[in-house]
């Protein structure tokens, strides 16, 4: 067999600009999908996981119990105040797992693109991820890319996935909420729904409101520091406060009763809910948690969550009791009691 | 506080029928998002770890390292002969994880459903997501659902992530091709792309073609029993065996040698190729494997692989090289040699 066969004539790399459009080819797993890793994800999201250029990463937990989770994200506009569907995708996953008190540390990215998609717009939104990877102190050790036609998505969905190291003796779950138990929140609500629907200019207005958008694992970690009896933890993304604490409620088979007057929240998104007959209690938030303690460690927790960044405003919201069984009641400011449902329609599409 | 409060008004489940479509709200995270859960994706994935209904799972992995990979498809249409989009999503992944030896344990999966679709489709992929599920032996343990507007996506795009438990001693990397090695291949090559592309109505005739879509773990696990140097392996999808080769060939340093006669092809691809012009060595595969073994194992593993359903036709086509380092060639069948380049556009979008 001829060895000697030249080869140099096939050496042309293809450009790939920030001008440059995503092209089917970008999906092929061909040459044109080798160069969207090794110019735009390699650099970003570099570690030697994702350098061995498998078709699986090969990672380490040392731990006997692993937290795994994953979300897709198809938020709309791509970038909104305060963030941007990159950071999104690596917060969602960060905080689902350590919703679990799971120390997050690796996550899977998956791409869907919209052929079109200027290149440029897909380099903001991985570097806003390596950012959001870097606060959270996660690897992204394994990805994948589809395109697909002009009108087959909008712009780019992001999936990821992630696993983490659970440490011993940490059983956090939906179930574990228990009548005497406080209700705390992190901070503010309703802030990343209003920032969203501000970008995509559906108030008729510009609300001054910035997405919360944070991995609350750093959090969570002072939170668990303190060994207080933490039962349940939750971040109230989609379906807002109101929804996540009916499943825990329904979970728990126990009553969560709320006082209105301590829900903490920004003017500008009072404002704003109040123009359009939505109730924050079912707003996304995106950053931030709602956690069921022992009563006697309610002030241990909240003094942990108020001295770091994303729970410096955490406050005592409400109670557990034994019942109403699986529901959510809300004294309001006023002194009555109303119920406080489950999300039942579509409040805001497209909002995570 | 009146905790006399009639709630009973407040239990109406909503109906989740075949005849139904999908909406918006089914992706709020709210009542119609858990009706999906309850009526579809649980039933169907059943285990105790997505029955806790927490943010993420909780799973336990006996292994000091772990793979961990991820897919999206966007497959159109999304069935098609010998399997659907689900089989191919979990499938994916399975084989993924199975090319590094791993084997693979837990599952998460994200999907994105465009509004309308109806749910006797969603309902048949999620079925043959467990069946793939049970075949390969890997439990769904955390998902989410989003919904996009009419136009948004194109009915419903999966992805999936997973991990498997890497047996001690197991270093199975694209990097560990060496001079003297074989090139084994489990089957024939491009029934998977060409069956997609019949289904499409692309070929303009019916080719009788099914997809080799399947897991191959258990086809994996026979090979490393026999204990044989198995330096690489990977699943030639996307790019096909020449992309993939390539890739070895490229990150080993090595040349790879095909013998073009040894190529196992069925009629039926072979003359759907020859009259697209496609060259069948591009096309995709999603339940084929290639394995780079030292030439003393060869035997051994040709053994253990036809001993198995989805090794039955298990070849040696080909072998390692010094050089030229990077390339892959193939002596043709008229005894001359070309060089077989990666995949350098896009042969067919949107085929897994």
């Amino acid at each position: 067999m001829d060895e000697q066969i030249t080869l140099d004539a096939l050496a042309c790399p293809l450009p790939l600009t920030h001008n440059e459009q995503i092209v089917l080819g970008h999906g092929s797993g061909g040459k044109l999908s080798q160069d969207l890793i090794t110019k735009l994800f390699l650099p970003s999201f570099d570690n030697p996981i994702l350098r061995a250029g498998d078709d699986a990463g090969v990672i380490a937990l040392d731990a006997a119990r692993l937290a795994i989770s994953t979300d897709s994200h198809v938020v709309a506009p791509l970038f909104f105040p305060g963030g941007d569907i990159g950071k999104l995708a690596v917060c969602g996953t960060v905080n689902d797992l350590a919703m679990l008190g799971a120390t997050p540390r690796y996550l899977t990215a998956g791409f869907i693109l919209e052929e079109g998609l200027d290149v440029g717009i897909l380099a903001r939104v991985i570097e806003s991820m390596r950012d959001a990877a870097r606060e959270a102190n996660v690897q992204i050790v394994a990805g994948d890319t589809k395109v697909v036609q002009r009108g087959k998505a909008d712009g780019l969905y992001i999936n990821t996935a992630g696993v983490g190291a659970l440490r011993d003796g940490i059983h956090i779950h939906g179930a574990n909420a228990r009548p005497g138990d406080v209700v705390i929140l992190s901070g503010t609500i309703g802030d990343h729904g209003i920032a969203v629907l501000s970008a995509r200019g559906d108030l008729g207005f510009e609300a001054q409101v910035v997405s919360d958008v944070a991995p609350l694992n750093h959090l969570v970690a002072a939170m668990l520091d303190t060994r207080a009896n933490i039962h349940v933890m939750r971040d109230p993304t989609r379906g807002g406060v109101a929804t996540t604490l009916n499943e825990i409620a329904q979970q728990s088979n126990v009553g969560i009763v709320l006082r209105e007057d301590a829900l903490p929240i920004q003017p500008a998104v009072a404002a704003a809910c109040e123009m359009l007959g939505f109730d924050p209690l079912y707003i996304a938030n995106e950053g931030k948690l709602l956690a069921i303690v022992a009563r006697e460690d309610a002030e241990n927790v909240l003094r942990a969550m108020r001295a770091t960044r994303y729970g410096a405003e955490a406050v005592l919201i409400g109670e557990v009791r034994a019942g109403p069984r699986g529901r959510v009641l809300m004294k309001t400011a006023i002194g009555s009691t109303r119920v406080v449902d489950v999300l039942m329609g579509e409040l805001l599409p497209r909002i995570c």
